[in-house]
């Protein structure tokens, strides 16, 4: 068998690593690449480190897109909601990497956005993809979560989940490298702004935090406020995310450690472990790395979680999801080991 | 006047900063240049990018130190106790950047590096050095802050000084250049170990937690508490803390803004700012960014601040003090623009 | 058909990619790890980026390593040859990473290493394994060329073997990520010594000028003089090799595409490009790029190569190698596409 | 004495370095500074690591420029043509960082920039400002050279001038950090374009290669022929220049190491080195690092030169020689050390 698959935004960061694994992938087929202004041109102008560079980019417009079994698009915020409307209207699978379907209600969307979500109703469609938390075996409209929620809500949900955590205190501080910031064309992400230095960005008004609260309150029932503040540290891919959040009992870190164990016991990419984890550990696979530690003098957890932001922050976990969907094992084709050095 | 100074440490990081600052300083001279493992060698061949490489490293035993009007020592931890208290009894003024002599109680000490002080009596003796919060005008022995707690407490202590905050629920997540880990030969300082990654190290249990507690308490006489998890990203200097503390009562962003203003007027280092400072901004000169935000749906100040590791936290910010000791004017010497790119 | 592998030096950088390799491979299984001071830790010590960390280090000497049908090598600079000699004897396949059995003759060895071998009589069993260039196919003991040399000769031996530069007269100026100094311990690999810097190193000494020289000559039969200068940049991954040299008749830059072009034909690893080209768009593969260029002024072609060090240029050719020794398919178990950013 | 200086170009990278020198500078005062399209912004804006970043930048247009004592120009290539000519006739000192007066003849130009010199006449007025190798003392228009040039040329001239090579045979390879290629908003200076990865650029056709040409014959009298490839590799500042040029006699390392030293005594930022220079030795100075090899089986010397691209190979040079024309010591207000790590 196998699924052909229609990989919309091509031409970004996370649409280039879409076409990397369904291109190394033994059951899906990109028969449909679509992009928007690289449209007309050939995959090698925009991704050069792919193989067979000479496939021409078409467009994004759903009528332009053939028939496949699964849509897959990573288009910028805002650009996926009448195309994943569509598509869902035409019965066919899709997951949508953007931000467009991934919060439950209109209010924390406007909340998160700023503005009102311009199809409110379509929301309650699309299922929220993070597969070792929400189950989406059976769905056919999958929300990818953002990369700073995958990583915090791995390590967040078992605890607060067991009771041992109050998750109306949550603190995350999180580093990113700069593909999370996309492809754009931006003085601020030219090189010469970028390396040997590290800001925050999206202080006291990013839209993670929405998606991280939202995340906690479905997975536990448990309404939850959180601290966001993201920074983009000198470096391409990697993303590690640092919780701070206060016990509500005595417990060890053993305990903790325990707990999150049980949690991911047989997940094939969470793995967690006992000594502070590395971005460099995961840069290049699907895996998560996730660790809890007790400040005792303070009475808080420190969970530390990393992950490649474009492969478990979006690609890979957009075709770990669409493994499940498509009642294939879920790790199939998705690298198993980073690269290092 | 020409104040002649001995340099004990140079063929550390710090050192090579200290040496640079000193031989470009109109007032100050260095007379003598100390070393430990590079003792009788020549300082080009620890620091190539130094003028005058030819001057020869003597050792750092208090015996061998001709008279000067000033030490200034960077060793590692431990190394410096022997030498302050030799210097100090022979009447010099002498500044320590190392943390021999930071903490103010031999409590803390075993707190801080969970060994007692082996000369707990000597700790009295010494004034923290933080110039903008700390008058160390009239100081003979002066052990300068840690890069961390110099760029936490330059945050903190005015708000909590004026009853905004809540100092004893304290999170402090801070991003390091590499230079701050210092020279050592250890596998995990490698090009190969620590480019393209982010790490965070000293997981509830970093010294710099301690003192900045005590920071704050000699500083305001309120109680704190601190939750403080440093992190390794892949830049040569600079470093960026962010400190997420709950609010006291409903304040503006204009508010915290106002109170820190006022707490550095006329600091020529400090500069209050009212977008997200990057560390680019200050490398490679000796200020202090630091601005406010609050997150209102949570109820809690951030406070981020970007300093240079190497100058405002360590060797600027010790010859910043030795200027203020010796009478001259604060920012002599002392680079007030960064290099950027 | 499961090919079993024992990979010794399995704890450094390339011996890391062999395993990562041979574990993703369809045909091939990691039967044996060994490695030389990490012998009896485990996987996850040295490569904490890899599946199955829990797997036991043994140790490299020939007797301790099991019956298996390939042995792939990734040792030192004279470790080699012992093991290599031990495995030859009793049959088995064996590709060695290293450069104890590369050069040809004895008197190349003493030139590259300034001392004899120590078992010249050993150099004849062994084939040079770049596989576009020379037929491996039935060679049962393959030393796998330098990364320099790969990537050199790649652009240099069809234009060369055409008649259409001076053989005579070749300029060689590389540029190498860290990785291919090694994981060794040193002052000068040190993160702070590396960022932001480049450096020649083996000015006019370099071990492989006379290996580049070899691969002419063996390839064309025309003698070959090369002045070879290799460049350390602050990347983990990638090379780029830029190579001078006189032309010998008048042609256009479309007559070198051409000659080149052919040259490939049909090789799975190796694209003519019509653009300067960037390691970014190998690294991750094991692909290689070149791209001829003509200086009309000075009547030199310019050649631009560029491979992934660790891939092409190390374990991704032994891999390629091992197919065709095998009976396999040449690109089976590689990657085709990198990954950028 | 303090002299009036204005700076155009302000916005730039050379220009920000610029302002940085002058306001360091005992005897220069930036009374004007200009830029594009950021004029009527403040200094802060376009250069938050200055200080006084209050200061509002005008335009640069010649009649809004006040009468100074001294210009200093870095605009993009073409802009400077009609401001040059109209501070030439004003009568007042200038030094243009461009490419707009440096090359010598209208051929030359042409030659460098495939397009014919809008004033040819002009071209005669201005001195080439290499001020080891060219007297600039009684210049009053001053063209200073490029960064390739200038660190390829220290390390070239006093070869040739000494009969001991072949400039009709130059191979120049040379490495930049990012700097030098400006801070223009172009997709591939992005850090997701220029991290992690290295790539020649301007192959076959830099206009730095008739640049150095004139160089060598402006101060040799002898014909020179040089192929030039530069390469942008992944650092912010510093620029690497290997050079390999035919010896015309038997010289040793020795002999060659006494021609450039003796050709440099006295100059306070040109040394010659014994080993292999590194940018990371200079950046942050205007200290260029010059070092001689011999490669004895092909006959060729191999020259290696270290600059900082914005100090010695841009701003700082300026400043250097408007401290000659000024009559002031040559390296006044110029840091003699650089910053490392």
């Amino acid at each position: 068998m196998t699924v052909s698959v229609a990989i919309l935004g091509a031409s970004g960061y996370a649409g280039g690593e879409l076409v990397r694994l369904v291109d190394a992938h033994p059951s899906l087929e990109a028969t449909y690449l679509g992009a928007h202004s690289a449209a007309g041109g050939r995959l090698a102008e925009v991704h050069p480190q792919l193989a067979r560079g000479e496939r021409v980019l078409g467009g994004i417009d759903p009528p332009s897109v053939p028939d496949v079994d699964l849509v897959l698009m990573a288009l910028p915020h805002g650009a996926s909601t009448g195309p994943g409307i569509a598509f869902a209207d035409r019965g066919v699978r899709v997951i949508d990497l953007g931000s467009d379907f991934r919060l439950d209600t209109p209010d924390r969307y406007l909340e998160a956005h700023g503005a009102a979500h311009p199809a409110p109703a379509a929301l309650t469609r699309w299922m929220y993809g993070l597969p070792e938390l929400f189950d989406v075996t059976n769905a056919r409209l999958v929300a990818a979560p953002g990369c700073y929620p995958t990583a915090a809500l791995l390590g967040l949900i078992p605890l607060v989940r067991a009771g041992l955590v109050d998750a109306g205190r949550i603190v995350v501080d999180a580093m990113s490298g700069l593909s999370g910031a996309g492809r754009s064309l931006r003085e601020d992400l030219l090189f010469g702004s970028i390396a040997e230095g590290v800001r925050a960005y999206g202080v006291a008004s990013h839209r993670h935090r929405p998606e991280m609260e939202m995340g906690i309150e479905l997975a536990t029932g448990v309404d939850a406020t959180v601290v966001f503040t993201p920074h983009l540290v000198p470096m391409l891919r990697g993303m590690l995310v640092t919780t701070t959040i206060p016990l509500l009992r005595s417990v060890s870190r053993e305990d903790l450690f325990e707990v999150l164990t049980e949690a991911y016991e047989g997940a094939p990419f969470v793995d967690v472990v006992d000594r502070s984890p590395q971005t460099r550990w995961v840069v290049g696979s699907n895996r998560a790395l996730v660790a809890p530690f007790v400040d005792e003098p303070s009475g808080n957890a420190i969970v530390i979680s990393a992950i490649d932001n474009l492969l478990k922050g979006a690609a890979g976990q957009a075709i770990q999801a669409a493994n499940l969907m498509l009642g294939l094992p879920e790790a199939m084709g998705l690298p198993a080991a980073g690269l290092m050095p």
